[in-house]
């Protein structure tokens, strides 16, 4: 089978509409359809914006009509944001009006669990075959940097266009996504929440990323799915890492999926199967989902299961040990050579060279710990690094009395990493944990982010734990034995 | 078998000195011990300090010994920082000068896994025989607020007295537990880092903790037991809760254990057998160490495993309530009679009344969430309630549009479910996710904490996600169905 590619030219309405109507469009801010208007002109939709209310003469400085069919000119798009017993009659005014497709916003439909919403959910599904192509109902829309799109309820997404879909069943998982990256280092193509998928559905969206050539990377959140059979046969064909996040597999979760969104969340046997079959990988979270995309923006297909973790103390290098056992990871001891070499640098007591390395203390001087990472990349039997460093954590308590920070020992000691993976060529990833809960300690973690941050901007990924690190580079692995011809996708 | 009763005598001078030897002490802070004497003087020790130095009259404003013996008082208690070769000549020492017991803080014995140091670590155990009670070496020693005792390197802990003990093999684990503790609620009533264990070990400090009336919760990090037939027994028999997170377990971490420690970490089969058959509580990870004493320490026994889980988002509920299920908590529908008392408060659209509860929105009006709040804690099949509340988000991002938060909309929010707890008298536990991940946004995680120190001091506890939360509910139930007549541990 090959991916059919008709979608790319069928979706394009969607995602880069030239116009868009905004039905329910108004000036009352406290309704989410009211506010949805303004937060497309905030987010910068660069085409024509037409307001649809038959009470108002003008939303937001522009002018509103009283229906779709009164607009002048062509509306590529529409957005609908109306009690859901009025929704059917105003998919009718966009069919007549030719309008080539539509996101419900409104909810009220089968996911209620009631007759009449059954009955609407009913209408919409013969509506879409008559010639319109409908996201929804009961979600937040779609989010498409590139083409000025945002979801409902509009809160300020970043407007930087990125290598990462996001396709979700549930709004609130595709706002807490988009929102949460931006820290990450994530930034999207496009985040499609789809809610009921009365129309289009996981596998029309999963046809149209394959193709799209602004999408490297797929996450998914998915509660169930219509069409397994076609779904699993693009997941085996797909050629771009396709990270789903299954929900509702458990009996209360299979519940709260089914007054969601109304969709039958399959047997647990067959999402294994799909699993084992196709190179889909699957995580449990948001965290998991998060972290593993991460993984695959930053790491490149070399990510090796053997991995040298290096660290200060040595209850964190047994943590470290167990955490990558645990997925699949290999901790190899060094050879006595490499051993010896990073002997040379650390002092005998309360450290280890083995693999972990225990650098013995949560910071050493930069030059040593330099010459400890370059030592683990140096090891033959090692395919990537995992290294934690604790520095924001020490530079607001006791590090200044053990070592002179002012000069350069901060930003030597952040820059040491980033040359060690750009000299040897090996993938590393940092750790740097989370160490001030305190509200009084708020400097601590601004610190943190900032040294995150400056890690992410040099290619390296990075996460708050070992267990967390570790279990997102074996995702990066995983894909890479499934598919082993796949060229990098990293940036 | 009773739990012997002699410790609490013999492990006075180690918690509460009343004099103490700093041997190694030095006017250098970059040295690890150097700094140790001052950390002690700032943390407030208030028994007699004495430094101990042949090479120096005074350090940090006090007169220094050149050795233990040439103190003119009595010495309980001695901390040893100098290199591991002098160690055995200056413990003879202490045992001259009668010091009940000692911690040795310097490295450099078996767990460099070499001939000197193992002989070094011999000698130790045969001193102790002596009549001196040893904590280490290779470790960080003893935090004890009570007694004035801090740990190496001596970040700046807290002085409050509190109801739980760690106890833990690795002193790098011991310093973050108790640096973090802070943000989460949890005070200690000591912290032992015991690193190699030559003489006191996991056994003796748990018949310690079983007597000692300050602490009613233990948690422990351990590598290994030599002693496992008396740990099991007093696991057995202590009517704490014990909460144990055991490293090195697989092939890498025992390793890892070996070269930090020099501990043998044991066979999965024995530790997995040692949780089933006592009521201690296994976890994986400090998050899950942290995570459960937290529980412990503001939920009570009435703590049951039937839940409901409210909060805004249905994709939130979907991935609730797979959370609960899969660590053993039920999420049992709620009776229709609940259904629709709930239903009275929540449009129909976009939300759901049965268990989990979706409000349909991240924040509702605060009488409309005591509402709900109201309702499911009403239910007579709910034993606990977990509420997600994502008002630290909205307060920076179009709350403000959707709601006049001026007033007292805050404070509202946030005493609604103080006041369910109150009045209903079930257990509730909170859950405010980390929203803001970006440097430019601390003050969303600045108010997250408020948040949490003000739900904290409510008596309520707080998580970050709904996983982790619903995993320290499952351990508390766990504890309290293998212990059905203990009496409430929760403040």
């Amino acid at each position: 089978m090959h991916i059919p590619t008709g979608r790319l030219r069928e979706f394009e309405p969607i995602f880069h509409p030239r116009s868009l109507a905004v039905i329910g469009a108004s000036a009352d801010e406290r309704k989410f359809g009211g506010r949805f208007l303004k937060t497309l002109q905030e987010f910068g939709f660069k085409g024509e914006l037409y307001p649809v209310n038959p009470h108002e003469k003008e939303v937001s400085g522009l002018k509103a009509y009283p229906t779709v069919r009164d607009i002048p000119g062509d509306v590529d798009f529409a957005a609908i944001t109306v009690p859901a017993r009025l929704v059917p009659g105003l998919v009718e005014d966009c069919l007549a009006k030719g309008v080539k497709a539509a996101e419900i916003l409104s909810a009220g439909f089968s996911e209620t669990g009631e007759a009449e919403g059954r009955r609407l959910e009913g209408e919409l599904v013969r509506l879409a075959k008559r010639g319109i192509r409908l996201i929804g109902p009961n979600c937040f829309g779609v989010y498409c940097p590139g083409g000025g799109l945002t979801l409902l309820p509009g809160a300020n997404f970043p407007k930087e266009r990125g290598p990462v879909a996001f396709i979700s069943q549930s709004g609130g998982h595709a706002t807490e996504f988009a929102r949460e990256a931006r820290g990450w280092g994530i930034t999207f193509s496009k985040v499609i929440s789809y809610g009921n998928a009365c129309d289009v559905n996981e596998a029309d969206l999963l046809e149209y990323l394959a193709q799209d050539p602004e999408t490297t990377i797929v996450t998914a959140y998915i509660e169930g799915t219509q069409e397994g059979k076609r779904f699993r046969s693009l997941l085996q064909h797909i050629q771009k890492p396709v990270i789903i996040w299954k929900a509702g597999l458990t009996e209360a979760g299979s519940r709260a999926v089914n007054s969601h969104t109304a969709s039958l969340s399959g047997e647990e046997a067959t999402w294994d199967a799909l699993f084992k079959q196709t190179p889909a990988l699957r995580v449990g979270s948001k965290e998991e989902l998060i972290d593993a995309t991460v993984a695959f923006l930053y790491l490149p297909p070399a990510t090796g299961r053997r991995v040298a973790v290096i660290g200060g103390g040595g209850g964190i290098s047994v943590a470290a040990a167990d955490a990558c056992d645990q997925v699949g990871l290999s901790v190899p001891p060094f050879s006595l050579q490499v051993q010896r070499e990073i002997r040379k640098i650390l002092p005998p007591a309360g450290t280890s060279v083995c693999n972990p390395v225990d650098v013995g203390a949560p910071v050493r001087p930069p030059a040593a710990w330099k010459g400890v990472l370059e030592g683990a990349a140096g090891a033959e039997n090692i395919d990537t690094l995992i290294a934690t460093q604790a520095i924001h954590i020490f530079l607001y308590d006791m590090m200044r009395a053990f070592f002179d920070t002012s000069g350069t020992f901060i930003q030597d000691s952040l820059e040491a990493p980033v040359s060690v993976k750009e000299r040897s060529g090996k993938p590393l990833v940092m750790v740097l944990s989370e160490g001030g809960t305190e509200v009084e300690r708020m400097e601590v973690e601004k610190a943190r982010r900032q040294f995150r941050d400056f890690y992410l901007k040099a290619g390296i990924p990075v996460y708050p734990t070992l267990e967390r690190a570790a279990a997102a580079v074996a995702k990066v692995v995983e894909y890479y034995q499934k598919m082993p011809g796949e060229r990098c996708i990293a940036r």
